[in-house]
């Protein structure tokens, strides 16, 4: 009963294997082999079009890196209020860009809304040097909270981002989960929708370590390996990533293990919304299940083995969690079992 | 006949095996599993004391968090003139620390001598704004040069640092060819010499993706993580690296691995020193062998399917180098194969 | 009718005499000179103790350089949300200290509260490297509002920072205003209360360009001239800067037109409570006053010759403005005279 | 007898003068006034084009500035290898560009010449990541040697930076010394010989604190004010700097300056050559003169009340200094009398 996060499970069987697979054989080193080359061209048919790939390390790293590359002095990044570049990457925006900031723009349930950006950018005045100058947009695809942007809500959010001449990035550290959530193309969800540079997570659904920035924008592209080399993330045995990502796509895996992580979600959803002891703090679209639930039935599924983190709830939340209650939040993984939904569900009665 | 890089080569099957092996389950993130725990303390079996370690994706940013976790406003760390960490990491030192400055000392085959470092610290007046102050000092073992520091080398250069009130580093990303050149252990060869903090590096020596901050110095453990943390260095799923230095250590697999590789390269050795096309520049000690090979040979090397780059000859270089020579770098690792390295003798005649 | 910005004026004649006299003669530079000495002394004296006082150029400099003296990798500092630091520096802060972040705190008329301060940093767990970790606390005084800490107020909040094991930053730029306002000394206003850093500006107050570090942690004295002269913020005839403050602190000037400044702007209060097309938005301590106007009076005081700025509301700011009013900012300065408080009175009837 | 440095002077009587001047009335902060916009406007007038200028607090900050400016990540300026740049500024290049590197090109007297320029980019392949990439070029004119570049040197310089796409920087601490020395105009030393950028300053020439960038590259000027605000060096009362400058080029006092302090450097140079005890280094051009002096007669001069330093000889010098003798350095300014001259004349013989 493993509902942690997840990044708890370890990698599916068929990454693993194709690592051992590519373990004998020379090839060129830091992205220059074979093997990078093949993988890098997989993501122009996943994209249908030519993107640019740069294999980096860690979903901080695909952020950071990726707001960096559009931060100008005094350059202001503008985020949902709880999103991840903002609360748990240790300011790595605002150290690895030399000084780049983030401004956050409130919204319910994980998303922010193109009204409220549009307020939130219009504040600025271009020449005013005091307050900075916006630089970029960014947004989580699946949301922090579970949630998914609909695709009219990526293109209202990338229509405010282009008003101002800023570049549109996607943190899409779930960026699968929320591909299936709403059955649609890579293409249809980013640069169709106005996005120009995307963190492609492949960790969390099935990798060990596999991350990409994918770069629309294509004039930034010699800029980028740079900015990837000064802040170490350029792998000398970058086959590894590659490897992995070639698992990863073969035959649709990453696409099987992010509908099955959304389905455990959604029983795990189903059955909080039986319960009496719990019950949906809104509606998730994804992977991940925000409850509020009795302390008691936590306090005891906890000690039953269930493992997963009481939450703050997000600034600005309608619902009303009473005395007895805590918000808890609950992560599916392409490893959760169903029986581990069931077993959690019957705790939570 | 494959001797471009040491990184050229995959993992070692044992190392891809095990992550195979850790595939399933689930296991804390972020460092804070069980597996990472009992790799932390194989250090501290290894290096004969308490250790803290912090695993990292690449040798750079392991160079460049180590020294910047001991870099002051105005700092400078001193290097030897052809070190890594000046030449090849496009300045992630001064970038990841916020401005950090590396000064070059010169010195024949690779190494700094004690005398020279003496001489360029010296030249600082601790409280002289405009030039800036002493930081840290790192050298390389093994060397770029293929060659290896002694134990008392690595003891006299340590007293200067200390001398001086300065930490000493090792870029250890050929650690494993250094210590079974010199024939001693880890401890003798980094802390009982005055090493404060080490870059261990296992990627060359048959991990996909396996470094490692070993600090000495405990004082410094609590800053680390936030170090690393913000440099997009934290692995959320670190058990990957774990997984691979868990490999690496049993059974001794790393010092089988080095001690071939070194073999190889002695055994190149022995071809050219007998070869009438080539000469050694200087004795290789690890698994790098320079060599003065004639133009033409090199060609017809290349030709016939060997692989490995000429090699601008260090500063100060007092062999000489006739107008159809050049001088090349053939590097051995664990993958090397005696046939390889026969039918490249073969061809150098 | 000059109100935009007490910045808008000169300065002092008494200052610009200082500079023609001093014009004579030579003096060590970067600080090493005798009357850049004999004024840090006089620092002691004002101080009632030894500190450690550094001159740079600017506020916004003695604001970042302060706090970037204490601030560890992944720090974030506390700052009331409408801060100069936050609002009006251009990101310097987080640039000129390799990454540091800032975190706001909401309060009412400028200032933030002790209880308020406890809440956001008690969110923070110390080791949870994610979210980074508390750095310091900064406060102003005189606030951006015009208002002005108590004595009590300043230990309270104090009392919190120490909880929490962080230091006290004073923004200072109207230091001057807001001690006049409380009848104090500096000392009582800073390190008897706990504060452990001052930016102590005088330009505003009538120096050209004098703005100083005053640093009463004096443990951290050594560390401040590498980050002052990294940051091109040591000035080679430093002795400019002695020689203004060695004006501005003769006879008291400098509590005289501060005193005149607080004088200019309660004569500018009393006509606002008075005019029937104005309003005080809170009480002014210092020498900046806020007003809710009739946009038709504005027009018409603008038109007239009256300069200032209309301001927007402070986040959370209780009081109701009308459809056909706005907030505007009056600032006075030691050079404002009552005749030009009267002539705008006269204005806004 | 004061020849420790030309930053030993105050400020010129009538730049004083005109500050106090200044003093009176109101003008908008941050270089908005009327006054700035003059003084900018005097600068097309001096430079007989348009030109963007920025006034900054000082000469490491025009440098540093300037060069951030132009340096992308993993950029790498050109230099001296006795530049001020990299000799005496704390690694403020490095800090504030986030990470910026200089490399040193070398050169005798002060100047590096085209040819080992063109060697020292040479070597950088522009898309091999691991070293890095050329940024720019930077030159100090009055070089650090007390020599000129001439215009030719700068023309074959800045037509080597051109091929290599690079802007060429001048830091012109010293520039109106140079300008004299050659008789030429700013324009002819400048961007007509392919100058992009230059750190004007006026300081050390009879200033108390007057350095601008001037900047010939106008696509840049829009990103300027961002770099310069969030480096805290946009001065609130800017106006203080551009009175500075105002009667610093008020009736051709610059040049004025200047000259005197070339005549003085030049009437102490012809007191060496003829001295028994004392002999020039190289031919000195502005304002600095670097004799070998016997260990001897400089004690007995610093005994007598003369004030000089003694200098290290640069890397490669070709003179040779005897055992009993020592290289020191002697700078003049505007502030220099023949009689203080005439008088360290004496005492040296």
């Amino acid at each position: 009963m493993q509902f942690s996060s997840d990044n708890w499970a370890g990698a599916h069987p068929r990454v693993a294997e194709n690592l051992t697979r590519r373990t004998a054989g020379y090839d060129a080193a830091y992205g220059g082999g074979a093997l990078d080359k093949a993988v890098a061209a997989k993501f122009n048919d996943i994209f249908e079009r030519e993107v640019d790939v740069f294999f980096v390390g860690t979903g901080t790293a695909a952020n950071a890196l990726s707001l960096s590359l559009y931060n100008p002095p005094g350059g202001i990044s503008f985020c949902h209020r709880e999103a991840h570049v903002i609360e748990d990457e240790c300011g790595a925006l605002e150290y690895l860009s030399g000084g780049g900031r983030l401004r956050t723009v409130d919204g319910a349930e994980g998303r922010i809304s193109a009204e409220s950006l549009d307020r939130a950018i219009g504040r600025f005045v271009p020449t005013f040097v005091h307050a900075g100058r916006p630089a970029a947009v960014t947004i989580t695809q699946a949301t922090e909270a579970g949630t998914v942007y609909s695709l009219d809500d990526i293109a209202a959010i990338s229509n405010v981002a282009k008003t101002y001449g800023l570049p549109l990035h996607m943190d899409g550290a779930r960026f699968a989960n929320a591909l299936v959530a709403l059955k649609t193309t890579p293409a249809e969800m980013t640069w169709k929708r106005g996005v120009d540079i995307l963190s492609f997570g492949a960790t969390k659904n099935g990798c060990w370590c596999a991350e990409a920035v994918v770069l629309f924008d294509r004039g930034k592209a010699e800029e980028f390996p740079f900015l990837r080399k000064r802040a170490a993330q350029l792998f000398s045995k970058s086959r590894f990533i590659a490897a992995q990502f070639e698992a990863y796509f073969a035959d649709g895996l990453w696409l099987e293990t992010a509908a099955h992580a959304n389905a455990m979600a959604a029983r795990l959803a189903t059955a909080i919304r039986a319960s009496n002891n719990a019950r949906l703090a809104w509606e998730p679209q994804a992977n991940e299940v925000f409850a509020i639930m009795r302390k008691e039935t936590m306090q005891m599924a906890l000690a039953a083995g269930a493992s997963f983190y009481d939450w703050p709830p997000p600034h600005g939340f309608a619902g009303t969690i009473g005395e007895d209650e805590t918000m808890c939040r609950l992560v599916t993984s392409f490893a959760t079992t169903a029986a581990e939904v069931d077993a959690l569900a019957g705790l939570i009665g």
